[in-house]
Formats: structure tokens, C-alpha cells, sequence
């Protein structure tokens, strides 16, 4: 085992009696006897399960694996979290399976493990290099844990916050050589309680999530806060989230990818879908796992030709006008998919059918294979592999 | 007195002895008798001195300002401010007089305080709008508390960090409800301790630091995490700092502001130097206080036009090989002004006379002022008015 590596056979779990070094959770903490909600009432990551894994990176290795009670951190004034957006993270979930085995499950977490990396080297924290598996292990067991806060049922799980701050303190700009990873689990119904909501997008011209050279295509604490006051503004016009643009470039909507779904003709005057989203190219489009698994998914697709191009709001627009857009999504982890209904463009309501055949079968194939009804290689049984 | 606005007449101070609510602060907690470190051994922003403010935000008030001893801060890992970069920050400085009455001063504070609300409004956090002469006076209290702790001597000072999270425990995307204003304070000495070091800068082709529509005219935890990476990778290659473009525009210099000083002929024939900085129109740029005091300065030197606009590096790289630029320097709070010898641009080293006649000028007279050498508006005397 390299020494950098984070070593999830050394993890330690303290219990609500033990001494916890580096939380102060007098009010925080869950206790100990505390069962989750009805899952009729979750409301989305307000509720966390009892216990959280902490790794700390200190003196170029990372050490310390450790499962605890959920709890506040002990955190100085003059960290460069705080004081400086030192952080990133990851949204996944765990899944109880819905074909009759009762096994929990994880959706391709190799590929946040991969991403939480890259967001990592893009802040230049140490210690990016960590090994995925042991990282997933360590995870894993936490969810083996706390599986009592799983809730059952197609859209419920238990959503996953890998996050990862800069303790070191010291109020000049400078790399840090501390840092902390947690994950907090909290348990979640499906977005959309009673079905899909198709929802309604203004586009941002005043505002930028991201642009070439930034950091739009890492999973970065700071990217989030900006994204508050254009949210609110478009959410006092009475449009439900922004959609992003870059000039006239449509990038992302909400927090979210988006997908647009184009008719179109062949020379031969045959008729087919031409699925859109952005590309990665330009670096201020997050990759989602969504959004990649939709793409890998489609490619699959009779009649269908998905492509990662440029897709400007104009191009929208005409075809929403030439009745030429048949539907248009937003994904991510948080809802899945995200049927849109309309954007504001220029003054305008450019209306599009909503919840079409695409966002469907997105949606379906995706529960398919994180609920375990097929058997997939993107679903990984969660298991210790010492029990 | 207003619901919102932080009451500096209700500033409770806590000793080492009360039980302190929000900080767990075991660890981090200076000794009760600790004295400051010889100021020839400070570090910049290593050093804290014995006390810190807090004041809450909660259920749209600011409440509870209060002086406790310096320690850690117990943070929900749920929380905004360690998931989504919602915080923001100022820096400012605590000055002991130089001019024989030992007098305690700030340098225009209200700059500061204006400059926080702005940000906090950028990123939808609630009470932006507290009253700063309220807050000031809370911030007056704790440096008459540690005034031990403010090293003597030009150059010298308490650097005073005002931060702003937000602590709503929501891994919802979300406006944040609560927060948490806290100031801590760090002795400091002169940023270069053996007079100038000039600097060498790399231009940052790949790398963007901010973009018209995003953050960058605010002091946003968010802005420097990403800055790590390109800086790293311009010390590789022995630069000390980045200097950052947008497209080919110059915009700033690591974590300051930058300044030209071009020679120029009239058509008369008759030689006056013209001042060029950044202009903030574009809204990709900090509005420093040294930045706007070094302009209202040079306002008023003869001999000089002091402009703020658009500057390319096509135009610093022809000025340089024309032998017409005469002096470069950054400006900011922690260093002042930062004389600049060399830029790399396009493969090229361009060198710069260092340490030029504006650049002391702008040290000399903002020295002045800040250490009450002369009497000038922008110095303001620290006092408590109840006292």
C-alpha cells in the first residue's frame, strides 16, 4: 500500500461514547437511538444518517480513516476553507435494489472517485492522488452501517456527500498541506414527489456559471454560491431555475446538464432524433455521471443520433418555432433527468412538449440499473470485502 | 436601531473561563498569558492574537456580537459555507501611529465595510445590509482588546480578517438563512522585510481568473482557491506571481491590483507620464482600497494622468521594447505596492525598471497616512464611543 494512499483496512469506527477528536457535536449529534423519518416526509439533504467518515491528509499521507457520529467539525477561523473556497465534492448515491435481494448498491462510483481527483489537482490539493477503491471501501462500509437509512422504493436512496476542505491555517494564499475528508450521508425521496414537474428556464445573459480557464468543469464548492443570486432573480420572474449560457452557448441548467432532443430529416427524407448536449471541449461544463451514462446509453439507441456538439439558444429557439424540438432535459445526480417545458429567451416563452420519449426512457433505464431490476456494470453491489 | 443591523452596544465579551457556544476550542486556544512572538518572527497570517468576534445571522437578524477567545469554530458538515463556497471576506489592517501619540488607526474602514456588503449581496446572503459603522465599532472593541498585539514600526500592524459563512445545514442548493461573521486578527511585518524584492510575473495563458458576470469584482472565498494551481505551476518555472489576462486585457496580478506607469510625449513635445489601471467597468476586476487610494493619490500629482482603462499586454510589451514604460507594480492591502521587474508574455522575458519614482511615491504617502504621520480623512483613530 503506497503511503499516500487512503487505507480503508485500517478504518476505525468510534461510537457515540468514544472520545471523537475533531467534532464538537454536542448539538449536532444524532441520537443514539434515532430511526429515519417516514420517507414520506425526507426533504432533500436536511436529514442526515447517524454516522460520517473522516479521513485526514497530514504530513503528505492520508490517515486516520475513521467512521464517527454525525457531528459538527472543529474547524480554525483561519482555514483556507473558509476563508479561501478550498473545497470540493461529489453527489452519489446508495440504492436499495428493487429485485428482490435486498442488496444495497452504488451507481459507477469510480466515476466520482475519478472526479473528486480531478477536482482536487484543479485546486491543487495533495493528496488528489488517493486510491479509488479504498476511498469506495471506506464508503461502502459507512453505508453498511448506516443501511437502516436507506429508504426502499424507486427514486429513494441514500444520497452521499464526499467532501474534502483545506484545514491548514494560515491566512496567506498558499497550497495547502492539511485537509479533511468526510462524507455525510443523507436519505432522499425521489425529486419529484408526484411525478415529473416539468420545469420552467430563463436565460441568464447577465450572469456566467463558468468560462474557459475557470473551474465550471470540477465539482468546486465555489462554483455553487455565485449560482444563488441569478437563481433567485429568475425565481422572482417566476421561472423555476436559469439556464446557463456562454454568449449563446447553451452550458448547463441549474445545476444540472442539459439535453435538448432535435427532428430531424436524412437526404433521403427519412425521419430521426438527433439527442444534443454540450460538449466538455470548451472546460465550463461540470461531467456529470449522469449525463455521461445518458450519452453511453443512447449511443445504443435505434433512431437516435446522439451527439456532444455546440448547441446555441438561437438553434433552440428556430426549432422550437419549426416545431422541431421535441423535448428537453435537464441531468444530474439530485433528480436523475429534468423535463423542461420552457425557456425564456429574449422576452420570450419558447414553450416545448414536455416529459417526451427520450427524458422517459432516460429516466426508466437509469432505474433500471441503479435499482438492480437488470444486472449492469455501472451497479456495484455494496460489500466489505473482509466480511 | 434597526432589526438587521448588527447593535455594537450589546458586544458581550467572553474570557477564557465562560462557556463559549460556538467554539470548541480545546486545541486551537491561545494561552491565557501569551504574549506576541518578536515581530521580527512574525509570518504573514500564521500569528493569531488572543480574541476573535462573532456575530450571528438568524431568522433575519443579526444577533449576539460578542468578543470570545480565539479558538475553532464548531461547523455543521452539512453547511453551506464547507459545501458551496458561501462565504466572503475583507482584509484590513490595525496601524499603531507613528506620529508620537500612540494612537490606534484604521485605514478607511468604510471602504471595507461597503466592499462586504457587496459581496454578500453577490452571493444572496441575508443582511448585506448591516450597518458598518455598528460593525466598525464591534471590530474597534477587539482591537483595543489586543492592542498588545499590534507590532510597532512602518510596515507593521494587526491584519484583521472580517470573513462571512454561511452555516445553513442544507445540502440543498439554497439562499442561506444563517451565517456567521466572525473577525480574527494576525500580526504582521512589511511584506518584503528586507525593503523591496521586486517580482517576476508569468502571463497566465491558460487560467482565467475571473470573467465579465462572474465574481470577480468581489472578495468571494471562491476567487482564490482556483488561483492555487496557475500559481504553483508559474513558480515551476520561477515566476513568482501570475499575471492575469483576459483575452489579451491585463487585469491583476496574483491577489492585487496592477499598475503601468507609460511615458508619454504631448504634442508640444513636453514628457508627462501617464498612470494606467484596469478599469472596473467589466466587473472581472477587485476594487481595492490601495488600488482606489493610489488613484485618488496620483489624482493629484503634476506631472501625471492617472487613467483607468483597458490596458493589453500587446501594448506593455511594445511600451517595454520602446523603453516607455517606466515602472509596474501590484497593489493590495497585504504588501501596499509590490514593484514589478519582470512579465513573461509569449515566451518572452520583458524586463521593467523596478521600484520606480510613482511606486515609492504611493509607499511613501500611503505610509504616511496609514501610520499618522499626516492628518488625513482616510486615517481613522480607533475609539469605543461609550468610552
Amino acid at each position: 500500500m503506497e503511503k499516500r494512499c487512503i487505507n480503508s483496512s485500517a478504518l476505525t469506527i468510534l461510537g457515540n461514547n468514544d472520545v471523537v477528536n475533531n467534532t464538537s457535536s454536542s448539538m449536532k449529534e444524532i441520537p443514539k437511538n434515532a430511526k429515519m423519518p417516514q420517507k414520506e416526509n425526507l426533504q432533500f439533504g436536511k436529514t442526515f444518517s447517524p454516522h460520517m467518515l473522516t479521513i485526514s491528509y497530514q504530513n503528505n499521507e492520508w490517515k486516520n480513516p475513521k467512521i464517527i457520529p454525525y457531528g459538527n467539525l472543529s474547524i480554525s477561523p483561519g482555514s483556507s476553507c473558509l476563508n479561501y473556497g478550498m473545497t470540493c465534492f461529489e453527489g452519489m448515491k446508495a440504492y436499495k435494489s428493487l429485485n428482490g435481494d435486498s442488496s444495497l448498491r452504488l451507481f459507477r462510483p469510480d466515476k466520482n472517485m475519478e472526479r473528486l481527483s480531478r477536482s482536487m489537482k484543479r485546486l491543487s490539493l495533495p493528496g488528489y492522488d488517493f486510491d479509488h477503491q479504498e476511498l469506495i471501501q471506506c464508503i461502502q462500509k459507512l453505508i453498511l452501517l448506516d443501511k437502516d437509512w436507506i429508504p426502499e422504493g424507486e427514486g429513494y436512496s441514500l444520497y452521499l456527500r464526499p467532501n474534502v476542505i483545506a484545514m491548514s491555517d494560515n491566512l496567506g494564499l498558499s497550497n495547502p498541506d492539511s485537509l479533511l475528508l468526510y462524507v455525510v450521508c443523507s436519505p432522499v425521496g425521489p425529486y419529484y414527489k408526484d411525478g415529473f414537474k416539468p420545469v420552467r428556464l430563463l436565460c441568464e445573459s447577465k450572469y456566467v456559471r463558468a468560462c474557459k480557464g475557470g473551474t465550471g468543469d470540477c465539482k468546486i464548492g465555489g462554483n455553487y454560491a455565485p449560482t444563488m443570486k441569478p437563481a433567485k432573480e429568475a425565481a422572482d420572474k417566476g421561472y423555476h431555475q436559469v439556464l446557463w449560457l456562454w454568449n449563446d452557448e447553451v452550458t448547463e441548467v441549474g445545476a444540472m446538464n442539459v439535453f435538448f432532443v432535435f427532428q430531424r430529416k436524412r437526404e433521403d427524407g427519412s425521419i430521426y432524433k438527433e439527442i444534443v448536449t454540450p460538449p466538455l471541449t470548451r472546460g465550463d461544463i461540470l461531467p456529470g455521471v449522469t449525463r455521461s451514462s445518458i450519452i453511453d446509453l443512447a449511443h445504443r439507441w435505434e433512431g437516435y443520433d446522439m451527439v456532444e456538439r455546440d448547441v446555441t439558444m438561437l438553434e433552440v429557439a428556430e426549432a422550437v418555432k419549426d416545431g422541431m424540438l421535441n423535448e428537453a432535459f435537464g441531468a444530474g445526480t439530485a433528480a436523475v433527468v429534468s423535463p423542461i417545458e420552457c425557456i425564456q429567451y429574449q422576452g420570450e416563452d419558447l414553450d416545448i412538449p414536455a416529459m417526451g420519449e427520450v427524458t422517459q426512457r432516460a429516466w426508466d433505464e437509469l432505474m433500471a440499473i441503479q435499482y438492480g431490476k437488470v444486472e449492469h456494470p455501472w451497479s456495484v453491489e455494496v460489500t466489505t470485502m473482509e466480511e
